[in-house]
């Protein structure tokens, strides 16, 4: 099956809003085998949304439209469509009973209520977060129309809850999708390791670089997933094994979703003291769900103040060495350790930019430590040839922490090999 | 001018990337009035490419390509418009040289070196951060066809200082664009509230709603930025008169680009004490280069017995309210203010989900407080109807702290009125 995806908006068009939506399909149409051709973004035009569906379907089997449900004037992707299916709105239902039911007592405009009429014909979508139904529209040769509204808070569930299973039942091939996440290779290096490994048709393998990390994505297709699953295997095994122990983990969202399972599932604990990345790996720690069990503090300690009386950190030492050294970092990551009775602990100070630097201490210099009951490891992060900004240097730093905890934890060398 | 954006990446169209490029591009065309009407993706597919490439040709002025520039064999976008534009690959001495200073005394394959190749009669546009360049080839009929590279990180650069100042001598109209950004407000409501300023057509009015907050976009085209912005700012005040206190800013990043700078204008000063939102809070405020000014401690207590020692919440109080109590956010916000000498202090306390409810304390519930030397501010953030995930809930709730802190730096009433 073919596709594609229209999304609509002018705020797409003008660069206010980031086309997430087109991501989350793509996604899902990948995973059920549907070969997405392209993806094209038109602003709320009544014209060109129209020649842009007819071209669409001129060339695929399907074709989903994002954006456009809502109740403002500006609201034309459902008329449009009508238009194209010669299908007319008319008042749905169910979709006006949950409509009734969302507002409540409050009162419910005109155009609120027009969110309840559908093309004639149409397989209605609840949406189990706001107000605008999508459908699934039935066109002349077998081909099909999908209409999902934009904001990513309804798109994602009706999507998951309607979409997939509707779209499952009329498929008969499967893509199974692996990415081989790492952690400490460039895209370069990565793809001169692997580059015997890429040629194939079915499955394939292929480098991508992606805010300081680099992947290798292995696909394969087959009749079923266990089918597409078995196919993949193989070409997984020995991306990693190429690779090596620069790689994390297989299908998992970042270094955290690694990390923080482990130390559940171990009884282990963290704290955490920071200084340049300001919360950020907190953030990242308590981003899994179930943190709390294995992370009971985490200090941000900006001021030098903070760092001497929150975590002990000798003033002498400060002085003597500067907040951005190796000694402080390591006397931050084995005092939070030590003071808040945790099996790791893990230090950070760094010039995250864009001032602050001198030409001893540049911008993008910082030092990660982690402390645990015998030794404290040191990482360091010089500044790349260029200065990639505040929230590259931060996040990066933060991504290097839970890296070296990664390698302590699966009793990895420090350093990728 | 008339233009389009083709995005070139499979990964884009399986959903592995989200296409920020497309939204950058955008956004800087529109501040130099050029009319996007287009966004299309495809794959690392020639033909499809060159069939977008003739098709967005024919309707518009200028194309601009995002990706595919690498040094891999899947990057085939410059040889693909070097065969659209009937002007061959050659190798351009400048990009060599650049090429070979990146490379330093690392060996360079034939394949990095392909990089240094471009369409004749091109302008190249340096990459400030990796090795492939841009450049702008010039088409029949005035038309141009602008080649960027795909990672961010080196076309952000690259459009700041190569293709704006490209595209500012070919253009002669000007877009200003003004966002006012609420929090506290729904987009029916808001749209409610200013239905009768949003009919004109120069400059315009609409609303916009993105991750839990509303904008109004004002925009107005002139001849130049001066005259633009004179036209749109009549708008603007109406807009901002209209929606009252929920506005906290107009053309700013976010809350915290508003209170940072602001404690840091006024010399004040905050602690927070984060439980459920587990060092967002303390992101976003570091966020801001110079916070370190007005930020000196940041608490991530997520265990009852870090919240008694680092803060000292009686262990009476949790055990009678428990951890997820209006107490208990009170008591952290009062006691991180007054043991770590802050104007403020910030207590958050809830149940980011998605486990961990109770029918008396359900997932997403969240407490917040505020203190100064005179009093603590409380505020409640209830579940909506529908449970909306975990980073929804915690974002929301850091949001609401930075905006009850925005209301007490500005003399507004606790909530929006």
């Amino acid at each position: 099956m073919k596709a594609e995806i229209i999304s609509v908006g002018t705020e797409l068009l003008l660069g206010h809003t980031v086309n997430t939506d087109a991501a989350h399909v793509a996604r899902e149409l990948s995973a059920l085998g549907v070969d997405l051709l392209h993806a094209h973004t038109v602003g709320d035009n009544a014209g060109r949304l129209e020649a842009a569906l007819r071209e669409a379907l001129e060339r695929s089997d399907l074709v989903i439209t994002t954006g456009g449900l809502g109740p403002t004037d500006d609201d034309l992707t459902k008329e449009t469509v009508a238009r194209v299916a010669a299908a007319p709105l008319v008042e749905h239902a169910d979709s006006l009973r949950r409509l009734k039911e969302y507002f409540g007592t409050r009162p419910m405009s005109a155009n609120q209520r027009k969110q309840a009429f559908l093309p004639r014909g149409c397989v209605a979508f609840p949406n189990a977060v706001g107000t605008a139904p999508g459908c699934a529209v039935p066109l002349a040769k077998g081909k099909t129309v999908i209409l999902l509204p934009g904001p990513p808070s309804e798109l994602l569930p009706m999507l998951r809850d309607s979409v997939v299973p509707f779209l499952q039942q009329r498929t008969n091939e499967v893509i199974a999708s692996f990415m081989v996440r790492t952690f400490g290779i460039g895209e370069g290096a990565a793809a001169e390791r692997i580059a015997d490994l890429t040629g194939g048709a079915n499955p394939t393998a292929a480098t991508y670089a992606t805010g300081g990390e680099m992947f290798v994505r292995v696909t394969a297709k087959a009749k079923d997933a266990a089918s597409a699953a078995s196919l993949a295997a193989p070409l997984v095994e020995a991306v990693r094994r190429r690779l090596g122990d620069v790689v994390y983990g297989v299908n998992v969202t970042g270094l955290e979703s690694v990390v923080v399972p482990e130390l559940i599932r171990r009884g282990l604990s963290l704290a955490t003291a920071e200084s340049c990345t300001g919360g950020l790996l907190a953030k990242r720690i308590t981003d899994q769900p179930g943190a709390s069990a294995v992370f009971g503090v985490g200090l941000v300690t900006y001021a030098n103040a903070a760092k001497t009386r929150l975590l002990g950190v000798p003033e002498d030492l400060l002085r003597a060495q500067g907040a951005v050294s190796p000694e402080v970092a390591r006397s931050m990551a084995a005092n939070v350790r030590a003071r808040y009775n945790s099996t790791f602990g893990i230090g950070i100070t760094g010039v995250a930019g864009p001032d602050g630097g001198t030409p001893e201490k540049p911008v993008g210099l910082v030092y990660i430590a982690l402390s645990d009951e015998k030794e404290t490891r040191l990482r360091v992060m010089r500044p790349q040839g260029r200065y990639l900004g505040r929230e590259w240097t931060r996040s990066r730093a933060a991504s290097h922490a839970l890296d070296l905890l990664r390698r302590r934890l699966f009793g990895l060398p420090s350093e990728p090999d």
